[in-house]
């Protein structure tokens, strides 16, 4: 175990009960201030962790000489994205996290008593501006929930036969559209497009989508590049990762089905997808590994996981907060329902010699459980409409409505430790 | 038309007869010097450009003032990538090869007699090396071809019914792999992955593709981005793309065949694509637009083609090369038999409010013709392996095999004048 995740360390910080972001999680992120200068520098970006509901600038902490001991270069945790720090390499993470955990510890002073460095390098939460934390040059998104994919099956084809015959074998994936991937509370429009009218087959309309969903999902970073022509096995994976987030693939239904066949979803999904801004490394996470789904048949040998263990305790839930409401729950899952590990994601991505890069961004496909209060879309909670969701107030939903705000959240607790992962929400705003 | 298009115009460099670059092409592209100085700096890149065999670098004719008469930041011609040059504009564009033009034309001596000048900023061809010219946010392959769809339809659907009813009313495309897009000359490793044998339907195995196809592609690049939730008309279309490139969408029918229900292509395509060094411009091009196919049955409002001359007259080959042997030319094309148009990918991409980068690679799909000469995919020429290639010298192919080598050529030609677009090409290595 790392020492950073031993649930007894405190900080001289103040950690709210049941907060995302206790000293065991130091996720990282990107902040932008245009009313500058945090430093003394001109208005830009800066790398940042979080603990309770303290932003903490990196690069004030390196300019400070604190990072005195990690090869860091000038400048690192003053770029727009985290691309290149994540380029580092795995030991540099772990040691600015590890020395990030050690600066916040109850018994050490180094940072605590110095006022001055304490005045520029913390903020509150609700002062900073998040942005997207990585450059994503390609996003994959998996389809690795086997009750999601038996849902859709059952409802669209047949009940009996819902999975496609090449579902157990591979974990089956698209490539999706890495530039409408925003950050959470980044609105978007309704999108347009094509669609069959109930009870047509082949006579398209033009309108707005009236089939708008949320998929509840999680995705992980790339952090080790890989070559043109060569592969990651299910044991190496993990080296390959550098952490999760919570995910948003916001689907059109009725756009999607009827562009889908035969190369896939592209403009039902393609407007916008949302991403919370922490990214909670895998080490964090390290604690909440558990025993994942078991397979039959079995795999195809490249497939074969390293262990048993390969999946991640996760609490996941979706809220939905109408026009001038409160907020509902209205989903909850768990990221260890899924089939497919990421062990086993990322080796068949890379079997055939795909070439991957770091701030990849590989999503998990909608994570749905085994009851309907665990489904991870509309589109599964309503049946495909059939049944609607009743909110408080006897208000109904098939799928989303203008000004309708969807929030995705989620976190591991175990042994009084709690690692979360903040927010992943936006707005349906009307179309343009 | 623009003056730098006119046929008449020669240069005080030799153009070879039925060379791809006159004086009125002027493509842009990126050379990579490691042994420098080209210029009085460090190995790098510079932006080029060609006329005949010989390169013309623009950052050493910048940093010598030829551009003065336009508005170009310092180093502008010396980045990895074209992309930042591109987002300086259309008209900057238009400026820069305006310029160009006037600087290599027979009547203009500014440059041609100064000696220093030349020796520094002309490069003969074979001592370049080439590398990929933007940086690619985004790739989408389209599937454009009416023939090449019917084909793919009859071979494994039914002849009758060969277009799925999507077809005729919206450019099929899908998100692909931008990380393995790669330069022509960049070979690559035969991929492995799971594939059905022949007669079962769901006991996968796992091994080296035994189809391995060339798809015979165009792409263009995007020369001028959108915000989300912004759509560009059909009539605007244009002014969003910088140019031309000739695209090679690798596949592995056996794989992309047991893993494309109901997701789409993914380890089938993404372990390579080759595209062009060259980028030639819309501008260059616009002699050879030419009427586009009828559509019928009408398209909904935003696909309406503003004109009729939607098309562009390209032709397109593919050139097999064996090892040890000649090269033969396997098929015959031209771009112009594209169902749907340019203008009508771009508008459909962004009608959802997808937003679209300086970058972005848009390619056509595989541009099969009416006779089977010019069918742009060996699965279309062998009719799935059926009727396999006969070559000079009695050796047969159904598929590639380790060794060959595929070039994709593409030119213009009217009037006298021929604008090219070099090669695409690269060679199958055998499997890791």
């Amino acid at each position: 175990m790392f020492q950073e995740n031993n649930p007894a360390l405190t900080s001289w910080l103040d950690v709210p009960e049941n907060n995302d972001f206790p000293i065991q999680n130091l996720p990282f992120g990107i902040a932008k201030y245009e009313k500058g200068p945090l430093l003394s520098k001109r208005p830009g970006y800066q790398a940042v962790s979080i603990i309770g509901d303290n932003v903490i600038g990196l690069a004030v902490l390196h300019e400070l000489d604190y990072f005195r001991d990690i090869q860091l270069p000038e400048g690192i945790f003053e770029k727009e994205y985290l691309n290149e720090f994540i380029d580092l390499g795995q030991p540099v993470w772990r040691a600015v996290r590890k020395r990030l955990s050690e600066l916040l510890r109850k018994d050490n002073h180094e940072l605590c008593n110095n006022k001055e460095a304490l005045k520029r390098c913390l903020y509150n939460v609700h002062d900073v501006v998040l942005t997207l934390p990585v450059k994503i040059g390609d996003y994959t998104d998996f389809y690795s929930s086997r009750e999601h994919a038996t849902n859709v099956g059952s409802m669209f084809r047949d009940p009996k036969n819902a999975l496609m015959p090449n579902w157990l074998h591979l974990p089956v994936a698209y490539h999706g559209r890495a530039s409408s991937i925003f950050v959470s509370g980044a609105n978007f429009h309704r999108p347009k497009g094509q669609m069959l009218l109930p009870g047509t087959t082949d006579k398209p309309v033009f309108g707005e989508t009236k089939a708008l969903d949320f998929e509840l999902e999680m995705a992980f970073v790339i952090g080790k590049s890989t070559k043109p022509g060569e592969s990651v096995s299910t044991h190496d994976a993990r080296k390959h990762i550098f952490g999760f987030t919570l995910f948003n693939d916001w689907s059109a239904r009725d756009i999607q089905r009827w562009e889908y066949v035969p190369l896939g979803p592209f403009l039902g999904k393609n407007f916008a997808s949302t991403m919370s801004p922490w990214i909670v490394t895998l080490d964090a996470l390290e604690p909440f590994i558990t025993t994942a789904p078991k397979q039959e048949p079995d795999v195809l040998p490249y497939l074969r996981r390293p262990d048993s263990n390969g999946a991640f305790d996760i609490n996941l839930e979706v809220w939905l907060q109408t026009t001038g409401k409160e907020e509902t729950k209205i989903c909850m899952s768990n990221f260890k329902y899924m089939y497919w590990t990421i062990d086993q994601q990322l080796s068949h991505h890379t079997i055939n010699g795909c070439n991957i890069n770091i701030g990849d961004l590989m999503a998990s496909g909608t994570i749905s459980g085994p009851t309907p209060d665990s489904y991870g879309s509309m589109l599964e909670l309503t049946w495909n409409g059939s049944k609607p969701l009743i909110l408080p107030g006897g208000l109904q939903r098939k799928f989303l409505e203008d000004g309708d705000k969807v929030i995705i959240r989620g976190y591991s607790q175990k042994d009084g430790l709690r690692i979360g992962f903040g927010e992943a929400k936006a707005i349906v705003l009307p179309a343009v």
